[in-house]
């Protein structure tokens, strides 16, 4: 197991609440900001190009996730995403669907070359479209498994020379060297819309109170999964199973947390 | 009864995942997309101009849905639309709110005018809005019964040389001739935002995996209907009444599903 | 005790169901929906420039909320709060994250300037940002106490000519002379996105109903904090108190608000 301190991190997160500004698609607006707030962290969303610097400014973390994008929000993205690297402020990008379209793809490697990021995640399929014009992926759902990703992954780590995650049936976590695995999760999450989303937000409220990035990524992946775990022990079918996912968010103790993640060095 | 295989028809959705690409509104995207993962099918939103014709290409079926409209979103519509068309794949449209503004209306009639749709479903306000200015809904909500837009849902099917369907109290399919009556349903439906757009949503999943159009939208209402029954079965208000729904998305069994639609010619 | 006959106006909204329009904010679209509709009121959402007026028109109450804002969107809101005006429907305001940022801020002050407004509503740290530009709030969470933000709502409601009122772990409502505090709530609704706009909506369906602005406003917030007392009661965390709180704005009887409302003059 890897021995990260993620008790101390978890009470971090619900003492000083970081907050954090999503730009994030309108399919799961509601969704990720309840996430934030059951966890303990504070959500804020705004994507207008004329209040995004302003606001970022006070995050302690910057989501930007590619899943409805438009022209005004691109532009948004990279003027928030620009303040936030001037003021130090971490910036996770999660870039939905790239593969599918050439104007995600397209987006989703000028923003790696452009800006500054702390964290990536992606499915497989949207991970290897960073480095193959061949991987077309069927809407926003991965073809491929996470162990097909992890060479592009690790190249991704290393161009942003921080942190890519692969998320799936297992998570691979990587900073271009060292490999962390995260077995936490549960297949109903695939059967919920914006579960992916929601996981980039968690690891964001994580990389808010630390500046270990290999770090963040594992708690929030862990943690995600952890309460995935925890609400199909309650639910069997996704609309009450979504329910208990936030429920579990908020009722996952510091304790129950650090003895139940399933992180290890692949 | 009809005499529709609805159980190979469901058990098709589930086991090839049709991939629904929708520009629907904002109100209903989450709730849309869960309906369609519940049920077995594969959801996409995507609306901007730059990249519609390239997602509605992987798409098995089309949903337009009216409910939030703008310049931008309408072009977007057209220009996916036109791809549709081209390519084969199934667009369903829902004309949410169509009587109440001209926006709204104007939009409804060059869709069915310029498009080569596969089904129209609206409440019965909006079905007869596409033949008379004198109809104005009062927001979104009917103000008429299904029968009273009979004979125009008749017209809508000829004109274009498919299905229309009225929903309601009870729901009437018919492609200009045939009329199909389906007595699924519950009324806490009326207690949930974007039930109607998500019963759309649920024809363009057996559109994408069936060429019969009069089946797949008489399929797409007694399934959504029928989730309603199961759903008021458990739950009394409509909080617990919408996690109930998705959840009988889900658990509903082809055998179910084959003994419990209420379909009959009318 | 305030002596309001709040029996009578939940009855009078059940029967008539007044259309709330909503120009509101991206993360609380669906949520706020299905509190009108479970309530008993009817709500739309429509944002448009080119139908504001017309869609406006039917309504009974107005609401514009400033939570995701946009140049297009900010027309809007002016657009349809001139029909508005014009028409005598009430106008309920919502600055959600004013003094957040400059954009958000100068909207607000400039609603309340070109607008006839029936009733503001925010949490303390948005009433102040209307008078001081010392008012930093960290996102859209407030930073501040109902009473210290007091006399500000005071001077809001005498500019306006009507009700401001001001929302936290008591609520505030104020015409500038009478003040009414209502002490119906739960800290569980601070974990959940979406309640103080959601507050708001309620507060506009009512409106709808009565024409006395602080009758209306002070059974809103009474009928929303109850909703959350009894949502409470039934679950201890955010994703299934949510559920509970809509089944409870669906639930709660006349005679059962008339007995709960806890309202009393400060």
């Amino acid at each position: 197991m890897v021995a990260y301190d993620l008790k101390s991190l978890l009470e971090k997160v619900r003492k000083e609440r970081p907050l954090v500004h999503n730009i994030t698609n309108f399919v799961v607006m509601n969704f990720t900001a309840n996430t934030l707030l059951a966890m303990g962290a504070s959500p804020v969303m705004a994507h207008a190009v004329d209040e995004v610097e302003e606001m970022v400014s006070f995050a302690r973390a910057f989501v930007i996730n590619i899943g409805t994008l438009s022209e005004p929000w691109i532009e948004a993205m990279f003027k928030g995403g620009r303040k936030a690297n001037e003021l130090g402020i971490p910036i996770v990008l999660d870039p939905v669907g790239s593969g599918a379209t050439s104007l995600r793809t397209t987006t989703f490697r000028k923003l790696i070359k452009e800006l500054n990021l702390a964290v990536v995640r992606g499915n497989a399929s949207e991970i290897l479209s960073v480095a193959s014009d061949e991987i077309r992926t069927k809407g926003v759902d991965a073809a491929h498994d996470a162990g097909q990703a992890l060479e592009t992954a690790r190249s991704v780590a290393k161009e942003i020379g921080s942190v890519a995650a692969i998320t799936g049936r297992i998570d691979l976590i990587t900073d271009g060297d060292t490999v962390i695995r995260c077995n936490n999760g549960h297949p109903l999450l695939g059967r919920v819309t914006g579960t992916g989303c929601a996981a980039t937000t968690t690891i964001a409220a994580f990389a808010g109170v630390t500046d270990d990035r290999l770090e963040a990524t594992s708690a929030g992946l862990a943690f995600f999964g952890l309460a995935g775990e925890l609400a199909a022990a309650r639910a069997n079918s996704p609309g009450s199973f979504m329910v208990s996912l936030v429920d579990a968010l908020y009722e996952i103790s510091p304790q129950e947390f650090q003895a139940r993640a399933r992180l290890e060095e692949a």
